[in-house]
């Protein structure tokens, strides 16, 4: 299959204060985005595919040809592919708040001429989507073809078109849930645990002291690992396999199961900013698009006015089936336009980033209808 | 109902060397225990309770009148109950490596004058079936009415089956497992990975720092704790419930899940030994009877004598009811005797430690029968 090649990140300059859901206002914010494919003349192709917890707006290509890895969703997005870039103009954001280029808590904040730290403010779901509608006014997108996104990112579609009915045709919302369980929120509140009683955090102000959390961020990254895979697909690929085929009869590494989530640990907490992490996991603990209507989906929900695709996966225990079932009810109480496919998978939560042929097969069918209505 | 009222641990001194599975012989240990109940002329009216991964041998009753909460068990030990103390002698151990009177990390070492700490070695289940077969032959028990125990006392009840199948009339193996599943080892890696890398751990030598590990230990609790509740009963329980029912946006409790779990790390932190925490889980994941028998659970109970009640309940996904079926299956394909009752419950794994009729029936029910064989 082809990729979309070498691509190139963009920055843009929001100079309009933005003011937050948490309250706090921000004079100024800057936005990485990336986009793949051409707006076509009447500017009806433009999907926006909306970043999960630790992602980014590089979706799909490489840097260089050195590049080891290509963007995150690059099975998914590229010429040929389901969200095809032969056909969509695709944008990727990195959301405010991250720590890949957009304005975030690692950022200089030029008012005290250091990072912003534990003055950065939370942001909300409903505020990444306000930030993202203003990118979109920047390119002259007024409609999106279609919002996308999973977990998350999925969460991020959702709130678009409660917060933008008319400007999104339609919604791909997968492996994603209305709001988080308190199960969900238990095990976000003890990954940020974790982060804050790291001695090396600095009440978020480790930049000035010039370390990491770093044993905080592993072991909020370890948590989440675990979460994201499935126990059978866990017990498939590592079950008890031992590093060394005999017990050791020590702390070091005795499962290949403890090498992995250690790995991915170690890997992760060299690379992500732990007050993004923190940011990003309130925003799933506080993502309840009902609330604002007593509670009740269907009423939020009724004001939309696009087309949805909920997809889930059967191995998802994160955001389980049930989740994306109690959207597509809600949606179907509220008279929406709603598909919805329950993925056969074994990969757990992480499955939404996989290729796999049924998955990819219903996106593509989807994103077909979509093509047909706005390339005509 | 009636308790077994103010209670006494003992303790007493083992100086015959045992050697340990992992290769380190100690010289000489101490076990604290408790009694409930008399020992019959013949011996034969005996039941060994094994405690699990935070438990300790004060089973049921109080110390003293002003004790705020009975022994752990209290709901299924004591007069007319379940394990009715007027019929059975009752014990209760702390386990070696145990930290509430047993030799353990926390002991002082006599050939080094201060605390075991990062000396002390690792111990497995079976390792504590032998010192209590040790306490056995002190207490003049030569076989066991029963052995039980719920989640790792489940495992010890076991372990004793395959160790010394003469010497145990029944066991009942409640919410346990064969073995830890790749997941099961992984929530326990995270735990560890957070005492062993809080700088106050001091490589398992905290205590001539004169700190403790709180900080790791606490998140280990806390993880721990969403491991024994269901999702749905911490659903029903918690929800989304706000502490101040307003979102507050920041890092303090904000959801009433939060604000328990952090209580009960906090709680446990400041009481338990973090060595006795990292051993207790090691002798969790090394736990695999069927391992010296190429992997077949059937083969390793083949040589087992003993009468078998399992027990397991609907909403428990630590330990989840197919794990409890996997015994009965082995034993059923061992022609042994078993009965299974899987018990409807919303508590999860931490169901085995509560007040549920049905559950005490089948209890109350299945001792019945051990007591008309042993108490004729």
């Amino acid at each position: 299959m082809k990729s979309v090649g070498i691509v190139n990140a963009q920055k843009s300059v929001f100079d309009t204060p933005i003011q937050l859901a948490c309250g706090i206002t921000l004079p100024r914010y800057e936005l990485v985005y990336e986009t793949y494919g051409q707006l076509n003349a009447d500017k009806s192709n433009a999907i926006l595919v909306c970043h999960a917890l630790s992602g980014n707006h590089h979706l799909a290509g490489k840097y260089s040809e050195a590049d080891k890895a290509p963007g995150w969703w690059d099975s998914m997005i590229g010429p040929g592919k389901p969200v095809d870039t032969n056909r969509f103009f695709v944008i990727g954001v990195n959301n405010l708040g991250g720590c890949h280029g957009s304005t975030g808590p690692s950022s200089i904040n030029p008012e005290i001429g250091k990072p912003f730290g534990s003055t950065f403010p939370l942001v909300l779901v409903r505020d990444w989507v306000e930030t993202q509608a203003r990118l979109a006014d920047l390119l002259g997108i007024e409609k999106f073809a279609a919002v996308m996104g999973g977990s998350l990112g999925g969460m991020q579609a959702l709130r678009w078109t409660v917060a933008y009915p008319e400007r999104v045709r339609h919604a791909l919302v997968i492996a994603a849930a209305p709001k988080l369980t308190a199960q969900n929120i238990a095990f976000n509140d003890v990954a940020r645990q974790a982060i804050l009683t790291d001695p090396e955090f600095h009440g978020g102000d480790f930049y000035e002291h010039d370390v990491v959390p770093r044993r905080g961020l592993r072991l909020a990254r370890m948590l989440g690992h675990i979460t994201y895979l499935s126990d059978d697909g866990m017990g498939e690929k590592f079950g008890r396999l031992l590093r060394s085929g005999e017990y050791q009869y020590g702390f070091d590494v005795e499962f290949e199961i403890e090498s992995y989530l250690r790995y991915q640990g170690d890997k992760f907490s060299g690379s992500f900013d732990a007050n993004t992490y923190l940011l990003m996991t309130k925003a799933l603990d506080y993502f309840d698009p009902a609330r604002d209507f007593d509670g009740d989906l269907s009423k939020a929900l009724s004001r939309t006015q696009a087309g949805f695709l909920v997809v889930s996966f059967t191995t998802d225990w994160r955001f389980s089936p049930a989740r994306s079932r109690e959207i597509v009810k809600a949606l179907l109480d509220a008279h929406k336009n709603v598909s919805y496919a329950e993925i056969e998978s074994r990969h757990g939560h992480d499955a939404f980033l996989m290729e796999d042929a049924p998955y990819h097969a219903v996106m593509r069918a989807y994103l077909n209808r979509i093509d047909a209505e706005v390339n005509p």
